[in-house]
């Protein structure tokens, strides 16, 4: 049976949302939960604990704390054990709604890189128009980044597309300004070079349309790019939304209008959930992690573990680092660079 | 009467609806059109010719033709003649829904850049949650940007925002991934320490959801991000409504609802239009000019030339070409980076 630890005092509504997605989760996916947290905040909010294990860690990390601060003062904490848990095999995967960038800190510090992976990725999943999720990485803030790191986020995605969505070869794209082989800026240029001799399904420059039109499985870009990726996505949509918001309640003929549309409208909405997709794999790292949002509410955790287990299940691990040190040659690269 | 040129052959919808567009100008704003393109295509198109001056000027540049190609082979275009009649002070303004690449060409080969400008940027306009707009520059092309590119930026996008919503001293911020001052990437931490000594309302770096809230009345970046933006914007937009249209198509019920929110969502999709703002406008060259989408209808005519009438009346380019004058100190940190 395939064990997962989880951060059980990670995220504004831990340890409640915590504990309660977790349950949800053995039951709905058959896992084992190791539930990291403290013992006297957890419990009561367990209704049988079929299928979870407590871990007594009273130590949190807080929300607002500096990665390098959490490094120093928090390797006892709740978030750390349950890398530590992970590393020496008792679980197969963390989950985490705590601090992400701490999250990031302690996956790296205790998991280690992948050999030949320099800067770990947060993925972010994306709804497209065709029905599907468009993955898109690195939206984990690793800003002025250099040709062969964009290169190494191009295996990485392929390695976690190919685990997500079950289809062999992943289209792989890099976000540009445009489709045309002379858009680009210099590093999306040399990183396009160095991609086109990888054994990847490469489909050439993606723009910021096709992450929602679906054009690839895999969008590449730097954590600056994407991060502006990530909340200008947010903003439209929390944009249209008030404006919506402030049509349908307007006059009486428009509040029923809304009443009869309400049920397809609620599909709309889970669309847009992120609770539905759970969280953000962080790549790159000896283990598997998703990091979820901090307002991740018990669905969220839920499919969090979900998406975990799917990894285990798939050695997404495995074959992301078999394809990373194939790929020596881009260490060389960086060398150059 | 301020006298505008406009481009009666730039457009997918050329030239019907730029003349249709000019006339409604004429009517509405009271001003003069200098109609530059094939007489014998216009003509069929003019109703009562009044405030409209045809220039006949049969050779127009092609929607895919590449700037450089535009540059050598058309300048007797109808295109560039707009430039021309601008330039040799005729007309106060041009107004294109031409080839955009070709159309930044001419203008900075025509018109010329103002002194101190390194690089002509477009500034486009999104809607915010606050109901007012929000301009985002470059969205022009202008990849690898330095640091003292944005600060120019900076300059330029105040002095446009300053005409555009009449207010005395607009908020400028930096696009970044965060908020805080550790954040950004090379690039915007030294553009941020830049702007800080000009004398510009600097607000900080924004994020990408600052763009649709409406943290600053101007976020500057540079054009490989700019364009990111723009086009993520378009995304998650048209997702939204592919998505809103299955839902509204899937019953009878929700048919029902649709019909009775219709004229609300009518204001909605009024908000997110385009043409109702019209165009971009060009910043940086000697003279006035709004550089309208392809796709451009005739209200999106009318409304750039509304646009562009109003930076005329504002002198919004005597205020920006001012502006660059007491930055000279710029051009030296250039010689630096």
């Amino acid at each position: 049976m395939i064990r997962i630890a989880v951060d059980g005092m990670g995220g504004d509504f831990a340890p409640r949302a915590i504990v309660k997605g977790a349950e949800q989760a053995c039951r709905e996916y058959g896992v084992q939960i190791d539930l990291v947290g403290d013992e006297k905040a957890i419990k009561p909010f367990v209704t049988n604990g079929h299928g979870i294990e407590i871990h007594h860690s009273p130590v949190s990390v807080d929300m607002k704390e500096s990665p390098s601060s959490a490094l120093r003062k928090k390797r006892d904490s709740s978030m750390n054990r349950a890398f530590e848990l992970t590393r020496d095999g008792g679980s197969q995967a963390v989950v985490t709604a705590g601090n992400s960038g701490a999250a990031m800190a302690f996956a790296i510090f205790t998991l280690g890189r992948i050999k030949g992976v320099d800067r770990p990725a947060i993925a972010t999943l994306h709804p497209n128009v065709k029905g599907g999720l468009t993955l898109l990485l690195d939206a984990g803030g690793n800003v002025d980044c250099k040709p062969f790191h964009l290169a190494q986020f191009a295996l990485m995605g392929e390695a976690c597309a190919k685990a997500l969505f079950d289809i062999e070869a992943p289209r792989v794209g890099i976000l540009s300004n445009g489709s045309e082989e002379t858009k680009g800026n210099e590093v999306t240029r040399e990183a396009q070079a160095l991609v086109k001799e990888l054994q990847v399904n490469y489909v050439g420059y993606v723009e910021g349309t096709d992450i929602y039109v679906g054009t690839s499985d895999v969008v590449v870009t730097d954590g600056f790019v994407g991060n502006v990726a990530v909340k200008i996505s947010e903003g439209v949509a929390e944009l249209l939304l008030s404006f919506f918001k402030k049509t349908v309640t307007s006059s009486i003929k428009t509040k029923v209008g809304y009443l009869l549309l309400r049920e397809g409208l609620t599909k709309l909405a889970k669309v847009m959930d992120y609770a539905e997709i759970g969280g953000a794999p962080l790549l790159g790292v000896n283990g598997t992690c998703i990091i979820c949002h901090g307002k991740s509410n018990e669905k969220a955790i839920k499919n969090a573990i979900g998406m975990a287990k799917r990894f285990v299940e798939q050695d997404m691990y495995g074959s992301m680092n078999e394809k990373m040190q194939r790929y020596e040659s881009l260490q060389k690269i960086k060398e150059k660079q």
